[in-house]
């Protein structure tokens, strides 16, 4: 058993617990570290009013003790700040049948879980699934990727995200570490600023015409050495695991690593990174592979790329029926964003960090920082001297 | 705990074991139905020498009886039919050093797991890497989730897949039962004979050229209802599972669920699949979420896509180094496919069915197929009369 | 994946989260039921002044709405009323260095894990092992275990339990229904209240001498029927399962089920529980087995049996060194109890019904209670068939 | 993801197969060490006349190569003798209906898993269920614990067992480290000679009443060091593990750490494993503990007991049912044992060792032994550091 997380909480319950369980002891944690997460994850232009009025106001109560973490399983109440409002008809033992009725969903949105969530449960209105299955749930998976973002700064390892492309407007990966920086730091997560106003300009045509955009954003991992993750069985595989974690972030319909669908073109001979001496390492001429050969890092840079599909709530609402007149109708509409993109690439650094923090913990063991970092880097120094001259 | 697979073998060595764990009892298996799945791996345009070689032997050594399942773990031995050759330098306690020695590989191939897993294990040289990384690995779990498959096909749920493309020349999609049909039928994966040849051509291309050629398949589930999966926590959800095993299968680099890349290029309201009624069925009138929304089926088709780059063993060999004598050399040459595209759809309907099939006993138990079978149509009903006018 | 639990906490920390996932909808909890198991946990006679100041207020954030599971993951904060008196020395961020060192314990506890986990984590003093391994954390196992119990009830599964040895005084198991409820409710949970006043004499004898008491109790779970758990594989089976969490209690120190140890000194003729007619239908003659044969339940009642050393903390210090000046001393004194067998076997019950509660999703699915009920009825209809003439 | 462990088998099938992944490559593996373990299994007086007839002929697949472990997962075959003889009414594919049907088990044998497993499949006989509950399953298990104790021997850690009483009457614990390794080395598992004659003549006596016999056995575990384990969760701490893996051994109904139910009648004072100088190291005046203080090692021996409940298959049947015809009859009579005290206390050492190397592995992660090594030597020498004046 590695790094093993839960969370749980709904969008206008009480707020959202989150536990992480096997961080080494002696990882510094700063409350900083985790609002600015927290804080990238509300950017974006285009954001809906929910993005205004949540603070994500959080309390840690336990496993971190002086900024450090104890060895002990860390948990996180994030809070949220519009239960007061919803309190009558969400609360778990003093609940009000009548202000709970109101907040029926008996209208499922095309899009969101409304209908698969009623299907799988029975209910007669989604109400119970709109709550989880709100992207505010990523609130709590960024806090726990967050913490496990802290181990792989603490080794040296940096995880960054840019956004590449925003409805039908695509935009070039980030060219030199400053567009990586910029593109973490600002507000709509581009690399360049000459994109910025052409991108808002497309959201706020989808926004006046009550409609979503989707798009796409790239995640890269630096300084990671060759031989992380494991080939032994496909579910221990790096690749597939990542999948899994980006896969699962809502909205995401398409994850690709390396150059993905594009290599399924090219052949072969174009395609594999060929090994060539540089500065007195045997490095490679291309990153096609995205840094994962046979589930295992090969010492490159991770590349990976997400698409996610337009937010399903629009103000232009879609047709649907009532499940409980059973008539044609128009989609519920909660208030929304018009796109989450940039956001979205926050959310995705976190599910890297988390399934990279627990694969170096299963291959490194960690009670604490001190021995995960020097078992960490005599492995580096170990795999350079297998590339050096 | 729902059903657990592990599977171990090496491509040289003396077999694979597969063990699958959980299945309900009586559940009907024939001998056939594992032959047929293994025979379809083997097939395709392009495939190297292993694949005449290779006979796929396979013996049942537990939880099968009379042809059906028993309720106890399955137990399956794959034989490996070039064992006799590889004996000597392959064999865990009469291994000659000799034999062992000239079968190192000290070339890493780039595109494979040699160099990554040197790394990881600290090896001076790949052959422990190659043989567990081997593509081989991929029968045993197509054993495995072809049992699982018997338990979907019980259950009325088909598992197919159709090539989609072929190195830069693109195939559409299967446009009916009938091409669905021929598509799993045919020796190259096609839905339709009239491109058959343009594709051998495109292989015959490459092979005369020493290169290999990637692709992409889609994979296309059917009568599988809506409320199968859960939103519950993110390594719960369909679609994350669903990416994680097929991103797993050797030289996979890119996975979409429905509309995949291109639904972030399009407005939220021409992608959410709205509610028509359609035969007295409140059904959808477009299918891009795939069949999958917020981690959990809408009783839609699901429908994902698969790209493989190309295949990392080249007859004109890349370039690489000798991490012995550490100077620039020709990649080390195994016999190779040229293109595996239609084996690896195969592996993917395989990997598909065992992740359905997880979710299905996780969702309705199942010690007995009588059980799972009541309690699936009950569902399916239920379901069914939540979109009923 | 079937039902899935995490905590979190330290006893002088803000308090624990507990998340409980994959509980079925449709369950009644009410505030009662959590309040009764966790007042009862504090039960005894004996007990520290902790459990005078510690008042257990709890509150759920998640998972349950309007006293009823929404299928959620249930997430519920359980507060330390001392929290504000340790603030300044187990803060996140704002910890007091110098209140910090003043709660530093350099003298570890025998019998508690304090250089166990100094040992593990390369600690200089024990306060932050301390904090995890407290019996506080069992008040989050209660909570867990009692939304389990709620699943138990609910198909008419009782689980209760008995305190049968204080110090070297046994007291004989409950002989009927009556006494059952009577060693439940009662505040030493003794079935017969003829023994109360010689075990309250031995707990004031040991209290006066700064002693401390272990004992035993005995764990009963009816109406449970046969064909529940599984022998797949080691690991599956329900008595390990059961083992597992009965001996995680701390101070457990043995397990018994059935007969237990007594039974290895009789002769297989005497020990085995022959079936035998009665009133219609095959029933056992004996329950020496405990209810389990082979991991799997056989319709009887389930009987365990835990053994507790006595609690660590005396007022009568031990032995130990101080691990920074290295030289003898007496160990560090925490307000204790004097015996906690009352309390520990209602964490006994509580983890009784999460092992039940998995093993009964993992059997039968569980979306909704509505199904988990008719397949459970449907499972008992057809065993009792199997048992009936 | 630890060491993750899996096997399948019948008892008359044609074999067991064994997969064992996660364990670190480079780690020594000879074919005596797996045959030892499995002859000692077969050791003891009283045995059943399969014994005799079986020879435990194994055969390893994969993860061994020249006798050394490779990291990838090692899966071993193991086959039945008797198989020849059975196929006909066991094959998976070529079952002849007849010779099935006169195997089958009507009479469910009080003490067997016979009558829960059918109730649990709905099976009308008992035949699938005894092919996998038989003991020969823990065959099987025998080899993966070998394996994992090849790890803890390499790592300085040593695992024994002592037969600790047959029967009414009790045998004491080995008193020198020779008493110990004659309990591992005589085939009665007795560590004293003496005690031989005794023990034979009341196996002697209980085979010629056609009855069986039941006992004791111990398992000590030393030079483990203090820190290994966890008490994050309750499903971390290794006396839960441990208990889990005991009480799973079939017949097993009591398991015991350190002094067990014995230390819950003695007070705190007496009981607690004070720290004293001796010759420089701060260690413990007893060892009531068990050498594990709160889930956590502690540095001194592991010591466990069990508990066997006499084998369920008598000479002399016990009285049951024909769940066919639903009349009292005689139980179904197997080949059986007397006593198997002997042979399970191999089988405890090998479950034993599996959950101590998980352990390991998880604490100190381990691609290759090389590196657990060196670690495992660190944290040896760190904990003495702590414990030294």
């Amino acid at each position: 058993m590695s790094i093993r997380m839960l969370s749980c909480g709904e969008s206008h319950g009480k707020g959202y617990l989150i536990i992480v369980e096997g961080l080494p002891a002696g990882l510094p944690i700063s409350k900083d570290c985790i609002e600015e997460q927290l804080s990238r994850r509300r950017r974006g232009y285009g954001r809906g009013e929910r993005m205004k009025l949540e603070r994500d106001e959080f309390e840690f109560y336990s496993g971190v003790r002086g900024k450090v973490t104890t060895g002990n399983p860390i948990g996180v109440v994030l809070h949220n700040s519009e239960w007061e409002k919803w309190k009558d008809s969400m609360d778990a033992f003093e609940l009000k049948e009548d202000e709970a009725k109101e907040r029926e969903i008996t209208k499922p949105r095309p899009g969101h879980a409304d209908a698969s969530g009623m299907a799988k449960f029975g209910f007669e209105e989604a109400r119970n699934v709109l709550e989880r299955t709100s992207a505010r749930a990523t609130a709590a998976w960024t806090i726990a990727g967050t913490l496990c973002r802290r181990l792989l700064e603490d080794l040296g390892v940096a995880v960054r995200s840019s956004v590449t492309s925003v409805g039908p407007r695509s935009i070039g990966l980030p060219r030199s570490e400053e567009e990586w920086t910029r593109a973490c730091s600002s507000d709509m997560g581009l690399p360049r600023e000459e994109d910025e106003e052409e991108i808002m300009s497309i959201i706020d045509e989808a926004r006046s015409s009550g409609d979503s955009l989707g798009g796409t954003f790239a995640i890269s991992v630096k300084n990671i050495p060759a031989g992380i993750g494991s080939y032994s069985e496909w579910d221990r595989r790096l690749d597939g695991r990542l999948a899994q974690a980006l896969m699962s972030i809502p909205s995401a319909k398409g994850v690709e690593i390396g150059g993905g669908f594009g290599l399924s073109q090219r052949p072969g001979s174009e395609v594999h990174d060929e090994f060539v001496l540089f500065s007195g390492l045997w490095t490679r001429r291309t990153n096609n592979a995205g840094g994962i050969e046979g589930g295992v890092t090969n010492g490159e840079e991770l590349t990976l790329h997400v698409a996610l599909k337009p937010i399903p709530t629009l103000k232009k609402p879609l047709r649907t029926f009532d499940v409980r007149i059973k008539r044609e109708t128009s989609a519920h509409v909660e208030r929304g964003d018009v796109c989450v993109v940039p956001a979205a690439s926050v959310v995705g650094e976190a599910m890297t960090s988390l399934v990279l923090a627990q694969a170096l913990c299963e291959q490194f063991g960690g009670d604490r920082m001190e021995d995960l970092r020097s078992r960490f880097e005599e492995h580096t120094k170990r795999t350079r001297r297998m590339f050096h001259v």
